[in-house]
């Protein structure tokens, strides 16, 4: 097959670890004799420093015309402390999502068992979670009108959301929990807001056409708590922007191999594959940082592509290399640590 | 001194724990010659199964007119799966809340060093760890606008906050702040929401009234985070309605003694005082339940009330159960369990 990946590396170490999965992907293709053409774009604080904007025209046609986006990180910290700056990279993203109608983020956790040490968790609470996060990404409290009233004193947000929203995100979460155990949880605050409401009658309404699908209602504050308690209770996992945003976040410490989780966010057209970790400005060109994390999301992008074989061959080259000790300095537990480049061309070498 | 304190019983185990927090408060008055006059008053699926209504107006009046609200928990299976209910013991608590003007629920996380093993975290993770939550509770997303659009095909919720409220419940922070290590975090969602900027901008403000206070501002979702990594990095931390909610939820199950922890509600005139667990409606009428959280929220009862001496009293007596194992069955550990009453008469008869 013939690919355009649209290659937006961002801002700090994105543009190191983009290589590595970048190196990784063409030796899958050569394998498989696919043939991938990158289209390399600006965004983040790159893109703002280049043309003033942190998700450009330019960079939106590269995406919009390609068949994936693969994606670094960005942020900077002289956007940090000012959240009200006019221009900011978190806009760019935004905007991204929007725009290239990216409407599921898809979040898995897992372990690494050689990592479970790594975890604040203790062992035998996280040993053997597999949950995934379907988190909407296009609407709620992230798209609704927002602003001032009474000289700047009173400030709202509106968190809006349609019954075909729901829908589309929930089927998502249904189709995956059909691919897995047939279980689904549905994270919502019914007791308390309208949106909640809509989406649990939502979902319950879908659960005839998922008869197999065993389907739970939780409330975010208590699957907050038994995320951490209990991991391995939960399979797939399906909720609104605001609460995918903290939970995702909140699961990707349990297994401890935070460094290592990839992210794809699912659009209408073209879909978009990321690390979840962010931009580390302090480690950006020391040849340190650690690639597998995208490379991972390389290895769902293929799948994503139907490509099973193809994201098989990279996990498997991961797991080796954890088990070989190829690894950059943040796995290296006093052992040797290996760079963000020597790690790629391992992994490249061994697919 | 003399009080009135209404005496909000509820559902499940809440009369029973209740009735300990009553025997060990006596207990206090009677050493330190205080006066408690109780007023017991109906909430939640009882006020609802008895009048109609989770918070009847006459309950209202006894707790407007109380120097402070002893509270246990409310909550029945029956109401449960059932969100959109047309009366629910939920309601009662948000306009409890609303009108007694109860703006900063207080939720401290500590750890009982012989309770380190029950945490799903490890020990060397949370030892030490001593943080304190104030959650905006009047406001936010729960009090705002909502409603169904287009034939019910569309919700929103608001959320909307003014600088006032944000000033009140920072304020609060601030001086817990200047009490304990002079550390205050805001947790908000500036980088995306307006409410949000808003919040950010006041405190910062603040800043100057509290020159000593270091005060740091960190996003949601990275707090949902380092909570579980990094809980000892956290002392005061202060956030709007709905993040608290999910935060403080989270935060309970560090310590691993979630069953112990009490919590306040600040009001402008009357505070109320709650254990944080639920009403477990499986182990009511059983003499199972540990009484503890609601003895400590009476704890914190006395010391809003500015007596230090008798709030210490309590929590000793509540470490000298604990070291001595006067327990309950969750606390027990295969040897002996005391059952609530028994927990409640050692606990009063060592004061
Ligand atoms: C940077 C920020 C706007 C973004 C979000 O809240 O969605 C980030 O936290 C994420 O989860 O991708
Ligand atoms: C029952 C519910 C409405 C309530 C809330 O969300 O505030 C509860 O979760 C709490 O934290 O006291």
């Amino acid at each position: 097959m013939k690919f355009n990946i649209a290659l937006l590396a961002g801002d700090g170490i994105g543009p190191e670890v983009i290589d590595q999965a970048v190196k990784v992907s063409d030796a899958v293709a050569k394998k498989f004799g696919h043939e991938i053409t990158w289209k390399p774009a600006l965004t983040g604080a790159a893109a703002i420093d280049a043309v003033g904007e942190p998700y450009p025209d330019e960079t939106h046609e590269i995406c919009a015309s390609s068949d994936a986006v693969l994606f670094g990180a960005i942020g900077h910290p002289k956007f940090d402390n000012d959240p009200s700056a006019p221009v900011r990279p978190e806009q760019g993203l935004l905007k991204m999502r929007k725009k290239l109608g990216l409407f599921a983020n898809v979040r898995p956790t897992f372990v690494f068992p050689s990592l479970l040490d790594k975890s604040p968790l203790k062992k035998e609470r996280i040993e053997g979670t597999d949950l995934v996060f379907f988190r909407e990404l296009t609407s709620g409290v992230y798209f609704g009108e927002k602003g001032r009233k009474d000289d700047g004193n009173t400030a709202y947000d509106t968190n809006v959301y349609t019954k075909e929203e729901v829908t589309r995100l929930a089927r998502k979460g249904f189709e995956a929990a059909m691919q897995r155990s047939k279980k689904l949880c549905c994270v919502d605050k019914a007791n308390v807001m309208e949106t909640s409401r809509l989406w649990r009658e939502t979902v319950q309404g879908m659960e005839k056409e998922y008869p197999e699908v065993e389907v739970s209602y939780e409330f975010v504050d208590a699957v907050a708590m038994r995320l951490v308690q209990w991991p391995k209770d939960y399979d797939v996992l399906i909720t609104e922007n605001l609460f995918g945003d903290v939970l995702t976040d909140e699961a990707s410490v349990i297994s401890g191999s935070m460094g290592l989780m990839p992210s794809a966010s699912l659009g209408t057209s073209v879909s978009l594959f990321e690390p979840i970790h962010g931009s580390y400005p302090q480690a950006a060109g020391k040849n340190i940082a650690n690639p597998m994390a995208t490379v991972l999301s390389a290895a769902m992008m293929f799948e994503n592509f139907g490509l099973t074989e193809e994201g098989k061959v990279i996990r498997e080259a991961v797991n080796k290399a954890l088990a070989e000790g190829v690894v950059t300095e943040d796995l290296a537990e006093g052992g040797k640590a290996y760079g963000t480049k020597e790690v790629g061309d391992w992994l490249a070498a061994n697919i």
